[in-house]
């Protein structure tokens, strides 16, 4: 299973590596509790690209990811860095302590053997699981709307002197296996013809085609591709979708940072929200005589706005009170005047995000039904026709977001043209 | 003048040194012609930062320049990194190959020494100081356009892969002693009290004490400085004023690069820009009865145009026969419809680019009046009345620049604010 290109003492885990593995890290053999030969290995990884491994004690249990040398949902055929799990790590290293208690906790880092032990979450559930199953998360936007606003924040140059934040730049700059997928897989294949598309056919056929030749929504794609490869404003998760977070009723974390990188914080929250989205337009395919979802799709839509406007005001409040970067220096904004003037300048700011937001949010829409990667919101749909119809509504609201962005200027603007938009006549 | 910090290996150079360097490299040895005893040393520098040597010899000569372990001009109490000269060489090594004939050819880097050995440039002279004497240089603005064009083009993610590209964003992004200098004293200081500041008193009291009440100016300053921070769009000479470039009527060339790092394209665009205005605002300081500079000025303004549209047409026809790099891939626009989007995000692009530079060629202007590293331009007006009215004049037309850019959308229009901008009354 490796390569000759794969470090010494690298091999994929297997239950008895795992076992002599976890055995070595007594606060890890503390937590599973001691009688290693009760405890159990399941691999569970259900992701694109690593092995994920959950392993059982009597006291408890933990959660293991291993990068493979390849993309996992591709084969061996599609090689990848192995170092995007020492980006993981990075991130976590970074943001943990200004999100404590939305992502995981991290027991340690084997750089030999690329792989991260970590709290086994339990009972939680990946978020697009439950969304495809209709259940609601109550604070759900407001607690990734946190999460978002921390993490980036404290990793801007609206907090961090430019040394802190220019030695991190320059490390995660080096995350280029994975860099390099976001950007052919999410802002170039979808709009070409490239063996590793796929789209439900002959349904979208046409709406395909016609986005392909569509040169308003070409031009847009290039220009949020450009500002995701130039502007630097904080440290990313990268990949923030609805299968990189994991719920229960009374809890959210985030999962999955190995797409770590330098960028604009609307990349983020486009991840999120575009994932809402898609969720919302799949959910006639998950319909049922007893529920016909129409009160969870509102239910949907309303964690948007909660979302938006939870990061929007987290992101302030940090803003007005740990604004000791070097953007802004707060020492020329101490006059009345001079601070009004800054919360005008914050405004702006937020309003570029919010741009970027719509724009990210739009890309990672389109490139789930036309490109590499697609989404169980639409996948577990059996009925091609039915699923044909709710990934078109996707399509056409992502158009849309992409080439008249001007319509998307507040999250109750979105919400009007999701539910009332031009695309509203294909479901019927 | 070593202190423990500096590396092992290291001294600041001296003739018997620097001869004994020169005489371990046959290339060099070659340039100067055997005989070191007949080899001359003279120490020219005359900038902020480092050591400057011409050596001459029988055949020829170089330019040797070291960093020290300080800022020059501000002595031993304000240690700097050497690591400079290292990004100096770097950023040649980078440009080189894509805008030949432009800087000096470089013959060896000592990274124990810290010193870089370049081609002498001779009978070049300072551009400043032919600016200050009235001296007109054919093809100067289509020059350093020409010259800006190709150094960024080619190192933008509209030439490069996204890995080359974020490889050297690592690489300069360890220059932050420099970095940490622009921040400081061209974003923070000028707008308050600072002991490194000084302007010309009591002339300018009264309008340093303006600007560092005027809060839609500090809102304004912000905003560059942000961009600075984040805007990580090509690799940035990043210090491109009039001392970093050596002229002959027929020659220019481009030195000095050590503050290189990423950055917006409009920040080196900017430089220039912003030093050929300080210059044209300093001219009546050096008039004469024989010459008032009147068309001397005309002629600054002129280069300022096709500084800017060399600028442009040389970075689009880069970018139309060279657009290989990840952001707007090519493979997106094959058809003419698609092309004809693209080039309309070209224009789009270049506007913002024009933006940028208006915006820090005024953050620049103001730097070298209220700030900490004054120019010559002003420097050497000996009547302080009259060098008080010309910097005046200089800080009213950048405060304009940057309240009121929409009235700098093009070169024309810039020409126009600047001929019979509100300012022209200040200087009866």
């Amino acid at each position: 299973m490796t390569s000759p290109d794969t470090p010494a003492g690298y091999a994929p885990l297997d239950a008895g590596r795992l076992i002599a593995l976890l055995m070595g890290h007594e606060g890890t053999r503390m937590r599973l509790g001691e009688s290693p030969e009760r405890w159990t290995v399941r691999e569970v990884g259900d992701g694109n690209l690593n092995l994920v491994f959950i392993v059982g004690g009597p006291s408890g249990s933990v959660c293991v990811k291993q990068a493979l040398p390849y993309v996992r949902v591709a084969g061996p055929s599609w090689p990848l860095s192995l170092d995007r799990i020492y980006y993981e790590q990075a991130y976590y290293a970074a943001v943990g302590p200004h999100v404590r208690g939305l992502g995981p906790e991290i027991l340690f880092y084997d750089p030999v053997l690329y792989c991260l032990v970590m709290e086994n979450l339990t009972p939680h559930i990946i978020l697009r699981n439950g969304l495809i199953g209709g259940l609601r998360y109550p604070g759900l936007g407001h607690a990734v709307g946190d999460f978002i606003a921390r993490a980036t924040f404290h990793t801007s140059d609206l907090a961090e002197p430019l040394e802190r934040k220019m030695s991190r730049l320059a490390l995660f700059a080096g995350n280029q296996s994975l860099l390099r997928i976001t950007v052919d897989l999410v802002f170039t294949d979808p709009y070409r013809q490239s063996e590793r598309n796929r789209h439900t056919t002959p349904q979208l056929d046409d709406i395909a085609a016609a986005l392909r030749a569509d040169a308003a929504l070409k031009a847009a794609v290039g220009r949020w591709g450009e500002i995701f490869l130039t502007r630097a404003q904080a440290l990313l998760h990268g990949d923030l979708h609805s299968g990189s977070i994991m719920v229960t009723q009374g809890d959210t974390r985030i999962i999955d940072p190995e797409f770590a990188f330098y960028g604009p914080i609307g990349f983020d929250l486009g991840a999120f929200l575009g994932n809402l989205l898609l969720a919302w337009c799949a959910q006639p395919g998950h319909a049922t005589a007893e529920d016909e979802r129409a009160a969870y799709r509102d239910w949907i839509l309303g964690e948007t706005v909660s979302f938006w406007e939870t990061f929007q005001t987290s992101f302030l409040a940090l803003w007005q009170r740990h604004g000791t970067g070097d953007a802004y220096p707060a020492a020329l904004y101490a006059s009345p005047d001079a601070a009004a003037a800054l919360d005008r300048e914050r405004a702006a700011y937020l309003r570029v995000v919010h741009a970027d937001m719509i724009g990210f949010a739009a890309c990672k829409m389109i490139r789930r039904i036309l490109g590499f990667a697609h989404v169980a919101d639409f996948e577990r749909i059996v009925d091609r026709d039915t699923r044909g119809r709710c990934e078109r509504r996707a399509l056409e609201l992502a158009l849309e977001m992409l080439v008249s962005p001007e319509r998307f200027e507040s999250p109750a603007a979105l919400g009007a043209q999701v539910s009332a938009g031009t695309a509203g006549s294909s479901q019927s």
